[in-house]
């Protein structure tokens, strides 16, 4: 029997396969007799003491949680200061850790994440706590260093391309009579990387997506506006997907320049497809629809990519082991060996190489004329989407996701004033 | 040999599977020796004599014909009027069914398409040519008279039950710190079937969707925002599925007071979601997301309904069988014999009792405060979205959608001047 607990926390945005790590996380914390806590609802719920024992879920419900989406723990954006600024909180963390024996503690997350995992192992050590803090990959924006690529980011590449081939087979059959220039707003604040891999629904240079904008690339109107112009005229009919990012030369977002008041004189939200979608309209005079699938691009499970959901699963499950294995301060990455075959493995890094950095979308993976990917990119990005990952749907035509019964363990500490 | 060949035409906005239709109907011609054409681009294409010669397509392209959403041989939105005002046209199109020895004309679409395929049959007779007019349902707005429901319906209704239930479980996860409400818009113009369909999300009254408007309920600014503020301080974060169409009490869309000057002082796009996301924000302060799924909710063959599939598929192998057999003017329907188990078949209903009616959403499926949907609604609507129906990807992580080669028939007609 493996001495101490395992705490679990979720953290940021959640995905469509960040319940997958986790179902990893028990499922291996289990196999080897370990007791695992999660965290309600993120670092809060670690800095309260609310924890939940996960002893009380079926076997079942595990295995069950490793295709439901959402994070079933809850999650949270609450960022920890540095550990100076935010001392309190770290030694209240450090007080919650030890007064249910945790020896293990697994933060879930993206960039911060790692940073304030990195941290909390900087601080037990210093107090002579024996503390093992291991960092596991979660971002649809696959933005994180060092690891190849992000659990998450596959699924929702996946629904992105897919969506979009689609839509745009809609769009390719009404455009005579219709709607002529469709707009798709992908997420991606400060990389393209989910409108990158819109690409992947082209297989010719004509097929949708023919125009994308990327926050990379300074958006120019008129060179915008030109080209979707000369789309139509060539093929008939046009899908733009367009980074919730990009920004005009002077660094405003355009998303911000989409806002703006409504017709009754009220706040009126802004967005980049809309913005675009009416400048279509407005400049082209095409017929112009245009989708904001928000959420849905990163919750939807039911189109989730079978090479993401096993590396969901395989961050949680390594994580597990370089933990028991007495590791610390490291983070189980994605290294890819080849693009065809697609080979990968999961291997520890360094938290600290991980923390604080962005990974950028390199260079070369943009067309010269900025609206469109390279074949560079194609071959980075196309085995991320690979593969169905299985989910069993109810005779109601519903997936089978689950709600676990998240059953308190006792507090044993004072309420935390924080 | 039946003699004549079957002209195929599809008519307004495409759904997951109206392609489905097309495939039943061509793959049944074929079992009995009747050559199909098909107009490009709907009734332009026949008025056009631009037709397509689908006996160059292989077997295996339209058994994949079967599972590709869109509109494989165009669509278009475009509407003959009486016989009166349009006769030149009616008759146009007579002249190229009689060029091409079009004995049996197949018209795939909405309450539009069956009245032409009625006008057609009408003048067909007057002139003593022998037609067999034969209009096949489609629309995802469900508004068909006389058939139990409209192929395209149930898989647009299993898109919008399975987003809504993905998303709300993000939404949940991050309610603490993050999003509390997030607001989603359904297609439906006229009647609130899709939005309606997003309450099968739901297993109990405080699951996800928890506020649905519907336009069939005048939109009550102050009844909504208490009703989302109540949601909130009880569960803790609310998802609104609110229809495209929803009116106030004095008729306006709220939809077009979405719209209006962004803050260039140009034209904004209006939409509901982003219109209530906004009073939200404004009146309850919450964070708010929302989302405006729009042509994805309808091309979504990934999360296609295997009920909506299989009655997509016999409704057009009966339009052949009923035309062969010699029926006139009318339109194979789904007929409902039990809802658990549910059963269904098809039976030809004439077309002038389906052409210019409008199927409303019964009183009875809307609760008696306006935001949801009742049992009775469930019942009909649950095996609707019941079933996934198969799809093939490819080793790209991509549906195996076809592109058909849409090889033109040679024309015997002069040009058409219209």
């Amino acid at each position: 029997m493996v001495q101490g607990t395992l705490l679990y926390a979720q953290s940021g945005g959640v995905t469509a396969v960040i319940n997958a790590s986790a179902a990893g996380v028990i499922a291996e914390a289990r196999a080897r007799k370990v007791k695992v806590l999660a965290a309600r609802n993120g670092i809060l719920g670690a800095l309260r003491e609310d924890l939940i024992d996960t002893s009380r879920e079926s076997a079942a419900a595990i295995a069950a949680l490793a295709h439901t989406p959402g994070g079933a723990f809850g999650s949270c954006r609450y960022k920890l200061k540095s550990l100076d600024a935010d001392r309190a909180k770290y030694e209240r963390l450090l007080q919650v850790l030890q007064a249910h024996d945790v020896r293990y503690f697994l933060y879930n997350g993206g960039n911060d994440s790692a940073d304030t995992a990195w941290k909390v192992s900087q601080l037990a050590q210093a107090f002579g706590y024996p503390l093992h803090c291991i960092g596991v990959p979660k971002t649809i924006d696959n933005d994180l260093a060092v690891t190849d690529t992000c659990p998450g980011f596959g699924s929702a590449a996946k629904f992105t391309a897919v969506s979009v081939r689609e839509a745009a087979l809609d769009v390719a059959a009404m455009a005579e009579t219709s709607t002529k220039v469709f707009v798709y707003e992908a997420m991606g604040r400060h990389a393209g990387w989910l409108a990158a891999a819109a690409g992947l629904a082209a297989q010719s240079p004509d097929d949708a997506p023919q125009i994308i904008l990327f926050p990379e690339r300074a958006y120019d109107e008129a060179a915008f506006l030109a080209q979707v112009d000369k789309v139509v005229k060539t093929v008939g009919w046009c899908v733009v997907v367009a980074s919730e990012g990009i920004q005009t030369a002077d660094g405003r977002f355009v998303a911000d320049a989409g806002g703006g008041t409504d017709s009754f004189g009220h706040t009126q939200l802004g967005g980049v497809a809309s913005y675009l979608a009416g400048k279509v309209k407005e400049s082209l005079g095409y017929k112009v629809h245009w989708t904001l699938p928000d959420y849905l691009q990163r919750s939807a499970r039911h189109i989730a990519s079978r090479t993401d959901w096993d590396q969901a699963q395989a961050v949680g499950k390594a994580a597990v082991q370089y933990a028991l294995k007495g590791m610390n301060a490291v983070m189980p990455a994605i290294v890819r060996s080849s693009d065809a075959p697609y080979r990968w493995k999961v291997e520890a890094v360094p938290l600290h190489k991980v923390a604080n950095h962005e990974k950028k979308m390199p260079a070369g993976f943009l067309r010269k004329d900025g609206f469109g990917i390279t074949d560079k990119a194609r071959r980075y990005l196309q085995p991320l989407i690979r593969g169905e990952a299985p989910l069993p749907y109810g005779n109601d035509g519903l997936p089978k996701y689950v709600t676990l019964k998240n059953v308190p363990v006792k507090k044993k500490l004072p309420a935390w004033e924080g």
